[in-house]
C-alpha cells in the first residue's frame, strides 16, 4: 500500500502575448498559461501523476487556488484505492458538497477537479506501464462503464446503452489498433490562421500546411467580414480545391449575425464554423446549425460539462463535438462524451493547441477510434505547432497525422526545466518580462 | 475627481453545519460564507462599496483569490468614470480577454465579477443617498438600458424592447413606489423546511410561519420519497389549505425522476417545484415543466448567467424565475434578466437565504415592480431569519413582508466586528471551533 505524500502546484505561463501567435476576434493577447500540479507518493516506484488547466494568463492563479482546494481530497490517501476506483474518485471530487457551490460542474473548480482526476490518470498509467490511450483501450466495457457518472444525462445515455456501444467496438479492437499504428490519426492545422497574420504569411502558412501532409486548416474569422472574405478567399487559392478550410469565430456573434456572415463565406467552401456565439447557448447554437446548412457547426472547447453537450446533441446544435481536455472534469467527463457523441453519431474532433492540450488530447481520440466509435471517419485533431518542446513526451504529427505515443502516461508532463524557467511571476523568463518593460 | 485607494478582500465563514440549518439533499452540512471585499476611495466623504460572494464554506479561499485577480482592474481608477458608466465598466470587467477563459461568464470568476460591480453599486447609492432600489428606480429607461450587456440574449430581447418595456412602466412608478411603501413586498419563509428537522419540528414551525404573516412556506425535497410525502402531508395539515407549500429538490433529480416523484408529492397542492435537475440543463428543466403541469417548474439560484436564463425562457423551462444577487455578474446582468423575465411574462421570486442575499435581492424585486415588470402579483422574495444580525442594515420584514429599506446603499455591508471574528481561519470564532475539535 502506497499513499499520495506531496501535492505540489505550479503557475507556469508563456509570455506568448509578446508575439501574435494564438490571436483571434476574441483573445487578442492570450499568455498560454497552465494551472499545474504534481501529485507524489511514497511507492517506491517513483511514479509522479502530472496535470494542468490550461488558461491564457490572468487569473491562473486562481485555477491554482482551486487546484490547492483540492489537495487535502488526495493527500495522505491510499493511492491504489483512488486509482481502482477511479469512477468513485471521479464522483468523490465532483461532488464534494461545499466546493459544488463554486460551480456546481463548470469553470474554475471543475476544471481544477479535471487537472487533478487527469494527474491520477497519468500515475495509473505510468504505473500500468502504459500510455493512457492504450490503458483505457484494454479495459472492459464494464470497466468503462464504471467511470461515468450518468447523473443529469441519463435522459440522453443510460448505462446499458453506453454499455451497448462499448460491447459492439469490442471484437474490432485489435484490428482497429493495428490500424492506428500503421495510419496515424489524422491532424488539421491552425498554424496558418491567426488573425494577426498578414495575406502573405497566411498563404505561406497555408502552402506549408499541405506540404506538410494536412488536409485540412482552419482561419480564425469574426473581426471584420470583409478581412475575413479576402482572408478566406487568399487560403482557398492557397490550397486549392481538395484542402478543407475550417473557420472559427471564437464566440464572436449573435445566432443572427452568424447566419449572415457565413452566407458571404459560404462560396469558399467551408468544413465547419466553430464556435459562432455563446457556449452557453444550445438553442442559438441549433438556430445557427439550421441557418448555415449545409455548412457543419462545431463546438466544445468552452463548453462547460457533459450536461451541455447532451443538450447540443439532442437540439442539433453541432455536427462536429470538440472536446477538450482541460475543460471538463478530466478523462472521465470525457469518456462520458465520447459515448454520448458516439449514441448520436456525431463525429468528434478534439480542441487542442495552447499548452499541452495536443499531448494530452490525442489520447482521447485514439481510444475513441479503438473502443468506442471504432471509426475516424470525418475526424481529426487540431493541431498547432507551439511549446511541445516544454513536454517530456511531445506530440509525433508528421505527413498530416498524430502517431500513438508509446511512452507511458497521459501526455501531461512538462520538463522540470520549464516548470522552474516559467514560473510566475518569480521564474527567470518573467523576470526578463518584467526587466524588459520598465 | 477621486480614486479607488483599497479593495480590501475578506473570507468570512459561519460555522453553521455545526447545527443542521441549511441542510438539505445536495447541501448536507453547509458553513455559509462570504468572498467579501471593501473597495474604499480618496473622496473626503469616506463612502465604501461593499460586496461579496456567497459560498458554502470550502473554496471560499478560491472566490477570494477571484476578487483578488479583479483588484489591479479598479484599484487607482477614477472612481466618477467607473461609476457614471456603470455599463461600461461591466463589460470591462466581463470581456477581460484573459480572465474570459476561466468561465466564460460562469462559476468562479463570474461570481467574483458580481462581487466588485456590487460593491461599486453599493459605493453609488451611497454616494446618492440612496438606497439602491430607489437609485434604480429613478434612472431613465435609456439610463437603465446602457447597463445591460444584450451580447448573446438580442435574439430574445433587443435594445428597443428593453426600452419599450421600461417606458410602458414610466407613468406608474410614483404610484407604485407609493404602494412598496405601504403595502411591502411579499415574502415567504423556508425556515420550517430544512431537511434536517423532525417532524415536530417542521409542524411547529410551519404554524409559527403562518402566524407570522407569511403566506407561503418551502420544504426541502428529495432524499427520501417516502419522507417528503409525510413531511409535506405534515406541513399541509399544519397551514391548512389556504397557505403555499412549494418544495425544493435542490438539484437531486433526472428529468424522469423529478416527474415520477412529483406526481406523489402533487395531491398536497405543490406551489412549485424548485430546482428539480441541474440548473444547466434547460431542455430537462422544461421536459419536467411539461410532465408535472400544471405545477410550475422554479430555478434559478445556480443559473450561471442571462444566456442560460434567456434559454430556460425560450424553452418553457420555468414559470417561477429565481435570480441570485451573489450568482451572476450584478445588479446590471440581474437587470438584464429582470427584462428578460418580463418580456417572456414570467414571475421573478428571488432566491435568497444564506448571508446577505435577502438583504442584497429585496433591491432588485422591488425595482421591478416600480420600473421593470410593474406588478408584485405572485411574486414573492425567499426568507430564511438568519445571520441577518451581521449586516450594518438588516432586512426588515414582518408580517409576512419585506419593506422597503431606507439607507443608502445596497445592503451588502458586513458589520467590521463579524470581518474579523469570523475571518477563517484566524478569527476567534474559528480558532475556537478549532480547539474544540482537536
Amino acid at each position: 500500500m502506497s499513499v499520495i505524500s506531496a501535492v505540489d502546484i505550479f503557475d507556469v505561463r508563456f509570455p506568448t502575448s509578446l508575439e501574435l501567435d494564438g490571436s483571434d476576434a476574441m483573445n487578442p493577447d492570450p499568455d498560454y498559461s497552465a494551472a499545474y500540479l504534481v501529485i507524489r507518493t511514497n511507492a517506491r516506484d517513483g511514479h509522479e501523476g502530472h496535470g494542468f488547466v490550461f488558461t491564457i494568463g490572468r487569473g491562473n492563479e486562481v485555477e491554482a487556488a482551486a487546484i490547492g482546494a483540492l489537495r487535502d481530497h488526495i493527500l495522505g490517501r491510499n493511492v491504489e484505492e483512488l486509482l481502482t476506483d477511479m469512477g468513485g474518485t471521479w464522483k468523490y471530487l465532483v461532488h464534494d458538497s461545499q466546493l459544488r457551490w463554486l460551480g456546481p460542474e463548470k469553470g474554475v473548480i471543475h476544471m481544477a477537479i479535471g487537472a487533478v482526476v487527469n494527474a491520477l490518470w497519468d500515475l495509473k498509467a505510468k504505473r500500468a506501464g502504459l500510455p493512457l490511450w492504450e490503458l483505457l483501450s484494454r479495459m472492459t466495457p464494464e470497466e468503462l462503464v464504471s467511470l461515468i457518472d450518468f447523473r443529469y444525462i441519463s435522459d440522453a445515455l443510460t448505462p446499458d446503452e453506453a454499455l451497448g456501444i462499448l460491447r459492439a467496438a469490442e471484437p474490432g479492437r485489435g484490428d482497429r489498433r493495428a490500424r492506428l499504428l500503421m495510419e496515424g490519426y489524422r491532424g488539421y492545422t491552425t498554424t496558418p490562421g491567426w488573425l494577426g497574420y498578414s495575406d502573405d504569411k497566411l498563404s505561406r502558412l497555408a502552402k506549408e500546411a499541405v506540404a506538410d501532409g494536412f488536409t485540412q486548416i482552419k482561419l480564425k474569422v469574426g473581426a471584420n467580414l470583409q478581412d475575413d472574405i479576402r482572408r478566406v478567399r487568399t487560403a482557398r487559392e492557397a490550397v486549392g480545391p481538395e484542402i478543407g478550410i475550417a473557420v472559427d469565430a471564437n464566440q464572436r456573434w449573435e445566432a443572427q449575425e452568424a447566419i449572415d456572415w457565413m452566407a458571404h463565406l459560404a462560396p469558399f467552401d467551408i468544413a465547419w464554423i466553430e464556435e459562432p456565439t455563446s457556449p452557453d447557448d444550445v438553442l442559438g447554437h441549433a438556430a445557427i446549425a439550421r441557418g448555415v446548412a449545409p455548412i457543419p457547426v462545431a463546438t466544445g472547447e468552452h463548453v462547460q460539462n457533459r450536461v451541455v453537450f447532451k443538450q447540443m446533441l439532442q437540439a442539433g446544435s453541432l455536427e462536429v463535438l470538440q472536446l477538450d481536455a482541460a475543460r471538463v472534469a478530466g478523462v472521465n467527463e470525457n469518456i462520458a462524451i465520447l459515448l454520448l457523441a458516439a449514441k448520436f453519431g456525431v463525429r468528434v474532433c478534439p480542441h487542442a493547441g495552447g499548452v499541452g492540450l495536443c499531448e494530452a488530447v490525442q489520447h482521447l481520440s485514439m481510444f475513441d477510434f479503438i473502443a468506442v466509435s471504432g471509426t475516424k471517419e470525418g475526424r481529426m485533431i487540431e493541431f498547432v505547432d507551439h511549446l511541445h518542446e516544454h513536454f517530456v513526451t511531445p506530440v509525433d504529427v508528421h505527413s498530416g497525422c498524430y502517431w500513438p505515443p508509446s511512452s507511458p502516461g497521459a501526455g501531461n508532463e512538462m520538463l522540470p526545466q520549464t516548470l522552474s524557467d516559467y514560473s510566475f511571476p518569480e521564474g527567470p523568463v518573467w523576470a526578463a518580462v518584467s526587466a524588459s518593460k520598465s
